[in-house]
């Protein structure tokens, strides 16, 4: 019957031009089924009630507009966030409970900012390239849109006709206006600040049925008229080269095939919501633009994606500007599983992030996970070694995500060879970080900023995002001679990316992934291998660092090793200094004291340390005149802006082309509470270079208990099925492929 | 029936001088009642099978017993050590499961050692006061017999006359000769050492039914010709002054009246083990001695002080020498629970602890635990605030534990003002930490060591547990004159301590905790009271710290902060420097890089940090001659021995008699997963002191809320009722008793 009454309802809106509501994000038929399913659903109606009790109290307390006036942690902007947010869970409970007063209450928050919205100033606060009136920047009034959209999608049908008519006149449509038409350096970008703006202009569009808005959402404006050289706050270029916007080009420019959003996981997390929710509303309102099936299905795969971009513990990997603990805990990604499953294919993986989550969305959704979680349908969402590429047809790098463990005790190594990230890249070429049981052993700084909180540059980026985080020292690769790559030129690094030169990262034994950069350093070439070694000596597996540079000048080359925890031992002399001063003056260097310097052993040099109770171990193939730094950040910090980290630094001075070799171990374990230290010796006895041509590399990893592993790299032919052939003193080494690993004892 | 054999076994003991094995630890009526039960009580089932495991699995891999050679973490060390563990559970097993196995396993491995001991030299490692054979210390060496004496009551019956015989002259009375007349320096002290050497020899002269061994080791030896002044590795004295020695001595003179153990937590930790063990050995085979009523039965009270001496987490407070971490999950409080379980009150709230700990001993007490939990006898383990005296007859001021909140978002405020502690004490009177969650919001930087890793001296004490861990300075305490308490001397320290002058400590309200010293400098006397506020304007309580001076001449003092996490902001300019020295030369001053200062406000200066996602402020009375020094450890620290942790110090120059006070906030939260900043800023708008004379104190704290609250302390006359009345401007003031706390409005 519930059935019969939605299709009718279809009809009348195919035949009569007319709409249901809600028909956004809740659909009228998804209401039903919610409703009909009420007491039945464990998961749902225990969120129901959250939300309930959230809602109620936030009515308890009355209704709060003031008038616009701080920055980013400060009240009014808390204020009007925490109006949206509420404004949305009110609507959805008013649709599901079908109590008036959570209609009610929208209507009369609502009504208050329609009675002072047209009167607002712009916002008093200076500090954005496209200052909204609600909030310091247009993207927040935006992402006030995208949650108020759907509130008033649930309430249109308990208003009146004229008071629709003067919402939409005093405030929803010259809101929608003022974000797109008033701020084109805004809204006409390829950027998430654009996907936000024209997902609430798109949402708003279809609760209103104004064909303008969702025109000017689907395709951005039309007359253009922005600066083509003009920047915003991050030193990002408002213009696309293309010219192309809206929300449809803002799928089609960020994403690889397999949804990796260029930016990297913590702002795709961010933009999924408005990519998600506008999406969502256009296949509910208009299915004709058959949203989910725009460009393979890319905005679904996204989910998946951002999924494998968490550590152990469901966190992102702070690649390029990113806060880190961010995670799929997030609001955005609660809806993204949630929309993923029910639009999507109904992976039962998800289901377990949901559980996993403990949150929900309040609709249709929502309810279907909500549903077949209680069906027992959730398998474990399994994270396997992944490799995703970058730029819109996959073309520009990637990343190799390689793991090899069970979760509890799991080896994440992350290795990034993108391109830039738009105005959040990093200048990271071939760096890697690497993980264990989700702490970092070595790690990616994340950005130099305290998001939202307002004693800290109200709440946005700190001088210190440029100066130290975005550098290439800040991260566990390559520089020569203190300079970052492309020079820290953000237009010259936007124009290259790194490639894949091979990889072979099924699962099982040994992982390779094999990268190259040709651009970071001119008339340089630098190609990184990294390999993952199972090897029943090891607990764990070790991680094999094969870099090579090859270049016609002689350079100063810094190789870092952002670690946490204490130095336990080293195989060589240091002398730590009675003052410390930075180690440089630019390029991030003026932001790490040196703590000590040592030189390095004339063949094998060893660091151990010990963090989250394990030990850690890194072996390097050095001569004597390479040199080891200590560094911790801090220096050039008149604000305290930097967390106090530790690094190793291998330095080699005035040599050509090089080759680095290291291995981290990662073995052992103590415990303060038994006291017990186990394995806490390094189980590497000797590595050594027997080959290194432009053609090949040859190294030969021995451990403590005498067994050796050889490992061949045919640096310049990556086909599978070349041959290669190489006498080694008496010995005669064949393999096929880039790549050959053997066991020699 | 078995009761009855028990009973007639007991009689048998009685008249005929025999003694039935086990008698030990385990009795022969426990493994009839624990056999009884098997497969019965899920608790100690699974702890018997995971326990069988680990003991199949090392019989599974052979016998070593290698010559020994190695420090702490090393070969040989760990090698004897995992066997005493084993041999102790496989004579349990032999008398839980009665498989010969176990048994022979114990026999060979014992015939083992008995074939070797004699002929070992004494250990070459010569690093101890007074060394071992097995191991490079006696104090192992008695660790050992602690175990091994278990196992071979367990074995006893199994083994015949001969082999006992064999072994008891090869091996066990050699041993404890060795352990106690070879080395008096050692054996005779009033100290933790000398507990573990007492509890050896009884535990195997209990065993072996030696007289001779069980009275020396409750009285020690008579012969004590050890030279008065000498001292042991880590400085302390060996001889007591009353010279007195033996295991009743040493329970006589360490324990307060409570049962806290004058070394601190973590010592008492590991002396709870031979202390209880050796107890235990004497109740079932000794009744006579009635142990556990022995100095109105403190060794069962110490464990009840021992787990109230524990952070949220079940973490002990890290006071004088004691590595951060240990808890109560350690192996000594295993059996200390289970031991205060069965022996003691049967007290319920340590049943929950046994099922947090998920770990039970093999024994009499261990099954009644584990049978209790399963009739569902468990309750919660509730820690309230508790006062805990030093000294034998608790007269040596003490410690007081202030808690407030429930145990997810609990404050603890620990205040220290105890005698020194020995040769593990640190000079740190009057000292406070403060806890959150668990979480170090003020910290106790704890030892300078890393136990039994041995990269790190071996495992044993660095020199920078001396030159900084028991600095003045390490500690959230007043240095005068860059010079630590009792100008860090131990025998001038050891003979003094602080004392309590008020407190009122009852979980409700305010709580206060008044504290004077007045030895650690020479005219000079510190008098601090703290008082942990709740205010419903608060969302956790505040910590107000008043800290009041009096002295003749002029000093400089210096008031640290031992926070951690990230600056947020001050209300006062501060100036970072290019390079970083050193802030001074002793007392642990060299060990802090001086990163800025800054001039204090002149009123009231305000430093806010974030740390474990929650906001701390420090707003401190101040005038505009106060500097606050920021500092970071790690200076003069050439093998990064130490952590890099932070502090704030308030300066103050050239003062004579002052008063600091202070109040630390613990407010908000910061969610990297919401990103929402909730109460980031402090609540405090104003702090006066209205008054300060020799006999009275008065303090005016206002909140931003407009909220006034008045503190009113007596400063000499700690009577409950003398009454007070000043006339402070216009107003008349009255109390009566020490303290007086007035919400003004």
């Amino acid at each position: 019957m519930k059935k019969t009454l939605t299709y009718l309802a279809l009809i009348a809106f195919f035949y009569l031009g007319a709409q249901e509501h809600p028909n956004l994000i809740l659909t009228q038929a998804g209401v039903d089924e919610i409703r009909a399913n009420l007491g039945k659903v464990p998961f749902f109606d225990a969120h129901l009630a959250e939300v309930k009790a959230e809602v109620d109290a936030e009515i308890e307390k009355g209704i709060f507009v003031p008038i616009p006036k701080d920055m980013a942690g400060g009240y009014t902007h808390e204020r009007h966030k925490q109006n949206f947010f509420i404004l949305q869970k009110a609507g959805a409970l008013y649709q599901i409970l079908q109590e008036d007063k959570y209609a009610a209450y929208v209507k009369a928050v609502l009504m208050e900012y329609a009675a002072i919205y047209k009167g607002l100033p712009i916002h008093p606060q200076p500090r954005s390239y496209a200052r909204g009136k609600l909030f310091w920047q247009c993207l927040n009034d935006a992402n006030w849109l995208v949650y108020v959209s759907q509130a008033y999608d649930c309430v249109f049908n308990y208003l009146s006709k004229k008071e629709r008519k003067y919402l939409e006149s005093e405030l929803f449509r010259p809101y929608a206006d003022y974000i797109s038409i008033e701020n084109p350096q805004y809204f006409n970008r390829i950027h998430n600040h654009s996907t936000w703006g024209s997902a609430a202009v798109g949402m708003i569009g279809l609760v209103m049925q104004d064909e303008e808005l969702i025109q000017r959402a689907l395709y951005g404006l039309k007359d253009n008229s922005v600066d083509a050289n003009a920047k915003d706050n991050d030193g990002g270029f408002i213009m696309d080269k293309g010219g192309k916007a809206g929300f449809l080009a803002n799928i089609d420019a960020p994403f690889s095939p397999e949804g990796y959003y260029t930016e990297a996981p913590y702002y795709q997390r961010y933009a999924m919501y408005p990519y998600l929710l506008f999406a969502t509303g256009l296949h509910n309102a208009r299915p004709q633009e058959d949203i989910w099936n725009f460009k393979q299905g890319v905005l679904l795969k996204a989910v998946n994606t951002l999924l494998n971009l968490t550590d152990t513990d469901g966190e992102f990997y702070p690649l390029n500007d990113a806060q880190k603990g961010m995670s799929y805990y997030s609001r955005e990604l609660v809806s993204a599983v949630d929309i993923a499953y029910h639009y999507g294919n109904q992976d039962p993986g998800l289901l377990s992030i949901a559980k996993t989550q403990n949150k929900l969305t309040l609709d249709d959704a929502g309810f279907a996970v909500a549903k077949a979680i209680a069906e027992g349908k959730a398998t474990p969402f399994e994270k396997t070694s992944m490799e995703i590429t970058d730029g819109p047809q996959g073309k520009q790098g990637g990343i190799s995500i390689i793991r090899s463990g069970e979760p509890e005790d799991e080896l994440n190594l992350l290795v990034k060879y993108t391109a830039h990230g738009n105005s959040h890249g990093h200048y990271d070429k071939l760096s890697y970080s690497l993980y264990h049981r989700g702490e970092e052993v070595l790690q990616d700084y994340g950005l130099a900023r305290f998001v939202n909180i307002d004693q800290k540059n109200g709440g946005g980026y700190l001088k210190e995002n440029t100066s130290w985080a975005k550098q290439t020292i800040a991260h566990n690769t390559l520089v020569l001679d203190e300079t970052s790559h492309f020079g820290g030129n953000y237009e010259v690094g936007s124009k290259y990316h790194s490639e894949k030169y091979f990889s072979a990262t099924d699962d099982t034994g040994s992982q390779w992934i094999s990268v190259k950069e040709n651009n970071a350093y001119p008339g340089t070439n630098l190609h990184r291998t990294l390999i993952l070694l199972e090897n029943k000596t090891l607990d764990h597996p070790l991680t094999l660092d094969l870099f090579r540079v090859q270049t016609n000048d002689e350079h100063q080359y810094d190789l870092p090793f952002h670690y946490f925890g204490q130095l336990m031992s080293t195989n060589f002399e240091y002398t730590t200094t009675e003052s410390l001063s930075a180690l440089g003056t630019t390029a991030g260097y003026q932001h790490l004291w040196l703590k000590a310097r040592g030189q390095a052993d004339e063949a094998l040099t060893q660091i151990s340390w010990l963090s989250n109770e394990t030990f850690k171990t890194l072996t390097s193939v050095t001569d004597k005149e390479d040199e080891i730094l200590f560094t911790q950040l801090g220096a050039s910090d008149p604000e305290f802006n930097l967390r106090q980290d530790p690094a190793f630094i291998l330095r080699r001075n005035s040599k050509k082309s090089t080759l680095f070799v290291n291995a981290i171990e990662v073995h052992g374990s103590y415990s303060p509470v038994t006291e017990l230290a186990k394995s806490s010796v390094s189980k590497v006895k000797d590595i050594k270079v027997e080959l290194d041509t432009q053609a090949y590399t040859i190294i030969t990893l021995s451990f403590t208990s005498g067994e050796s592993v050889r490992f061949c790299i045919a640096n310049q032919d990556a086909s599978l099925s070349a041959q290669h052939s190489i006498n080694l003193e008496e010995e005669q080494i064949k393999w096929v492929g880039p790549y050959n690993q053997q066991q020699l004892k």
